[in-house]
């Protein structure tokens, strides 16, 4: 039987395999059944794995080795949150926005922002997250209301930003906020590191997602919230164009957490047909059913196909705008119709909390809407048509 | 604008008509920001409203007037349950599994059964519901383990029964068990009145699904605990016959309750978009959006139609075992996408337990397991294709 | 049994019913064999079944009583559709849309026009359809070129028409054309009876679709063709108001149409399914096959209930515009797919000219062009949401 | 923008990229427009082009360099039909079945077999096919009924096989059946090679499917027709097991044509939306339109992928079973599903004879019967979940 994860894995050094495998060793067992414990209880899962993942090096996977990270390839990181996926999907998808800013820190940041962040961050202490979406907003970036005023020392933050995934827990934020020109002309689009701390200035609040508790999503709203200097990280007019970088390798990560976590979901359901027997006989040789999860596989195929395909290309350095939106719209798609079916099929049982599968359906329909709903993907990708199928 | 539900209407008596335009301002308001409040909470809809649905005569609905109740017809039935769906899925579910077992005690009920039950029923003091599923069963009948040894002055009930509708606030149980015989021949399936009370020799468990808590979802086990004489429902041999014969009508009624919920659904996801604005018109303006509504109004009249032309033959006295089947699985799987795509349409917004549509959908999903699974609707349905589409 | 048409039929008069009967004798048994025969050759089904049709009075179904027709009301003509669409969806279509012709000659027809058309029409001696298409066209009335320019004694035609039904054979043509004002201003449309005879100002081609010759269907040219005075139908600007005011009926006979032929198809596959055996066994028993069937029949059943609802609403003169729309888009979804699904079902068997299943599919997928693409009928009922679906 | 073969082309050697190169060359233009007027016409394809191909070598594509082949790798000849399956499903999957003849002469043939037919099979004078299928058949094996009963020089061959792509020009088949053993014992399933010629003892029919005729489908019958000894393949109880080896190849085979007509009539259907108006624009400027474009790109996209890791696995000697199955089932879906689609947005312009987008869809719908119907598909893939998708 060919290894459903062996394109990716050929692609990786000894090195990177290496933590792939201690990825898969560290969520099965107690990982595993912590995090579903925490579902079943209507929780979040325990924030003491943050640290268990900072002492495996994890949470440093893609910084620098000079500043204490690994220093490894996307596709490494894409592995290695598949490991976490196929047991929890949420908790992998904290690791990765975690992972991302502790990435940009240790790649792109200035000597101030290493020297008072990365430490912390390495360790868990300080928990990292990218605030774009704000509550009315969507993805429309025309109607981006936060603002930055500059004032002696930095700027003045007001605005609210919402759907941050961590959001109960991070120290700080990236946010991209409008920069007020008292001179008057139009302001424009910045990006800030932003301290939240204690601050009366900063309120928070949970956005409840019945059973998906684990991403700790949040909105947080800001007043008169005080951005120091040292915290910009692209001027106005800039920080656009290179959060737009990063969207692809963002779409097709999330596309490959959803192959993983359907494909857990199968398994899953593929052993509870085997086990279980109606009618005098297993479930699984039962043809409808057995067609039904069939079917299942031949879509999980097609996404993990495609989803590596993009991968690839990201992982080279293409710029595969078209083929991330396609992988990531078919992924999600698959994911969620796909586990649905592996719900439905083992019956009742599996749309309870107590069931893994139940767990897994909740978490992974929030990846509709990170990085680009349905419908931001097909105008995208509807767009580029003219030129990508042109014969 | 021709009224959505105007065949039904149609149908119904001056009386019946009062009866649904009482629930739809019953409904409406209070009610339905108390059911809100309750599922942003995580909990189950308030108990209180039970005594007020008492108050207003609907745990009555189809008793006989001699007993008090409205003596209604099965398309009222509907009706009602529907505009109590429209703000509600699980409490119109709730509400419907109480009137069931009200219904039956006061036109099959022995004398005793009724003095001892029918008023604390009628009151909503005493909740019933029917407890046939066990936790490895599904709808596999022949594997039906729960025993009724017969004991002096009654019965012994050993068992556990699953997916208990009220389950948590039930007082009694309507329970299908196989009779022990001590002579020695094959036991049978029969049907007992349970009275649950505090006694030890019942265990009464939570199934937790999330945002679906309003469906006081329960297991109850129950070791050497003792049914009393009067309970006897269905003679061993009868009980099997007598469930089957109520089954298109249950089917029917929850697919018509999918329908209005759907249709709710539908209608805010509709105004949600005529409010809000991206790129600079208003959601409902962009053809890609309208479509996707579009397309989820066109399921949505193809389930109303359906689920009708089903109810009328059920309340004429046909037996539409596949037309039942047909409009069950077609109204689930309509509602469960429809709802679905009215989320996901509104945006992440829509996903949160603040949002209305996220209640729906969670309860919705329920429906998929009452009174039949989709592999079991199918099943049925293939079976009767030689006599149903003969040329 | 529940008969499938029984909602339609139980508002019949006896007088209707018998046409109906008539309809289903005729085309039972001969005429279907004819029809197959037809389109295993790769021909056109024979005229002579048109003049079969005059002699039973069916060409003028809903003519006034006092020019020769039935007067029948519109869910007779559907059930005198349904019942020859069983056989063949292409005849009924044509036939229908000589009825259309005739009906209206009928009903709003000057005397100049009556007098001189009439009555070849209802012999089938000279057949009509309407002509609003053009090759570029598609549904964009504002891009409609064809123009009729006054002259003496009446107009002269350029312009070409494209998708005619009977086009091959029709001798008359009811035409949308722009008029020419020589004064100057704008034209408008209007429309014309078009006598074609053999005129050399007219170009006629066959528009050949593999396996749906049976249509007819040609593009069919003018240049400098002379119309006389006494065709005018509707005057300049009032022509489209007068079109689009029978389109809610077009669209549901169409949808009814199609409904007939998807349940012609169903019994047959399941026909077939009964009598081949594979593996031991009848087709039909084995479950997956069996719950592939069962899901054609879910929808088709839906498909029915919500066409006959759509159709009872034009018959009482109604204006349902959405209704009809989604009655439309879901009956022509719904019956491709389901016979595609028959075909696929029964095995390459389906595939090949020689079986009607593969007529059938052949033929209904031209009903996805007429009377408004699923695109067309998206954007329409899109736009009427917001009064549709309002709480 | 990123090659739609790439994933191909990088493991082909330099010579196969210029087969590929010449193959893409060869089918544009002249034989692109010769093979849609034959469509339009209702008629195969020219036989001409057969002996076209036999000059370039194509014919031989992997037979041994010492018998005049290119020795060409798995993926070559993949691509070499994609190139052609571009603008003609059809004449590609002839190629195809001659071409699998062909290298099994070349690669198994006795000496005798070599001498008599490879040069003339080279040549393009001598059609091959394989003839597995049987007229009652479908894809039971046990149901398999032609006979060869020995006499003296060879077999007595009786029994009808169906569905013989080439079979109104095939002057060889290579053909399963069932030994007749004098000795009474049972007989079992061998292979012959079985010269046609004018013999009295073939009779050949050809099987008509509307706007695919370019297949040349026959049903071929014999009765007491003689099979020379050196006929003999497989002997005896071999035949089925060669046969299966096969059959994963073939199946990703198909697969590959599939997407590579669905990438094409995506490229077409894209261009005539950017070339076409209505309402004012391009029709790929209306966004419900270029979503539904967009979706069709996901899945082709999806299919490309996936049909290219099961690919590789057959080029490297793999014995992907599951991965071929799903694969085809992938492939074949959205191949038909896509190409319905742009023949539905493009207009009533797709469904005319004079449209190739109208041949792709007759003749990709023939994919679904070759080399396994979705359902045999479903099964296979069923029957290996539990070892396939085991966590």
């Amino acid at each position: 039987m060919l290894d459903f994860y062996h394109q990716y894995d050929e692609l990786l050094s000894e090195e990177e395999r290496r933590h792939v495998e201690a990825t898969r060793e560290f969520c099965t067992g107690v990982f595993a059944e912590s995090v579903l414990a925490s579902h079943v209880a209507g929780e979040a899962f325990p924030a003491k794995w943050i640290a268990a993942w900072a002492a495996t090096g994890w949470l440093g996977l893609q910084a620098k080795p000079a500043h204490g990270g690994f220093g490894a390839s996307y596709l490494c990181k894409i592995r290695v949150a598949q490991e976490m996926a196929r047991h929890s999907f949420a908790t992998a998808f904290c690791l990765n926005h975690h992972q991302g800013g502790v990435t940009r820190l240790s790649q792109t940041g200035t000597p101030a922002q290493i020297e008072q962040l990365l430490t912390p961050a390495l360790r868990g202490e300080l928990l990292l997250t990218t605030a774009m979406s704000e509550p009315g907003g969507g993805s429309d970036v025309a109607a981006l209301t936060t603002t930055a005023t500059p004032i002696a020392g930095g700027w003045s933050l007001n605005g609210t930003k919402a759907w941050l995934t961590n959001g109960m827990m991070v120290g700080g934020l990236i946010v991209l906020a409008r920069v007020q020109d008292a001179g008057g002309g139009g302001g424009d689009i910045a990006s800030f590191y932003v301290p939240l701390g204690e601050a009366a200035t900063v309120r928070r609040q949970e956005i409840v997602v019945p059973g998906a508790r684990s991403f700790r999503l949040a909105e947080i709203a800001f007043a008169d919230h005080f951005v120091p200097e040292w915290g910009l990280i692209a001027s106005p007019g800039t920080a656009l164009k290179a959060s737009m970088a990063s969207v692809n390798a963002a779409r097709v990560h999330v596309a490959a957490m959803c192959v993983a976590t359907l494909h857990a979901a199968l398994c899953e359901a593929v052993a509870y047909c085997e086990d279980r027997h109606a009618f005098g006989k297993p479930l699984v040789a039962h043809q409808g059913l057995r067609w039904e999860l069939a079917e299942v596989s031949v879509r999980l195929e097609a996404a993990n196909a495609l989803v590596f395909r993009a991968a690839e290309q990201v992982q080279i350095g293409g710029n595969p705008v078209g083929l991330a939106a396609q992988a990531k719209k078919f992924a999600v798609d698959a994911a969620i119709w796909g586990i649905d079916q592996c719900v439905r099929i083992i019956g009742a049982t599996g749309a309870s909390a107590a069931h893994r599968l139940n767990m897994h359906l909740a978490e992974v329909r929030m990846a509709a809407y990170a990085d680009g709903t349905n419908e931001m993907l097909l105008d995208r990708i509807g767009r580029g048509l003219p030129s990508d199928y042109r014969d």
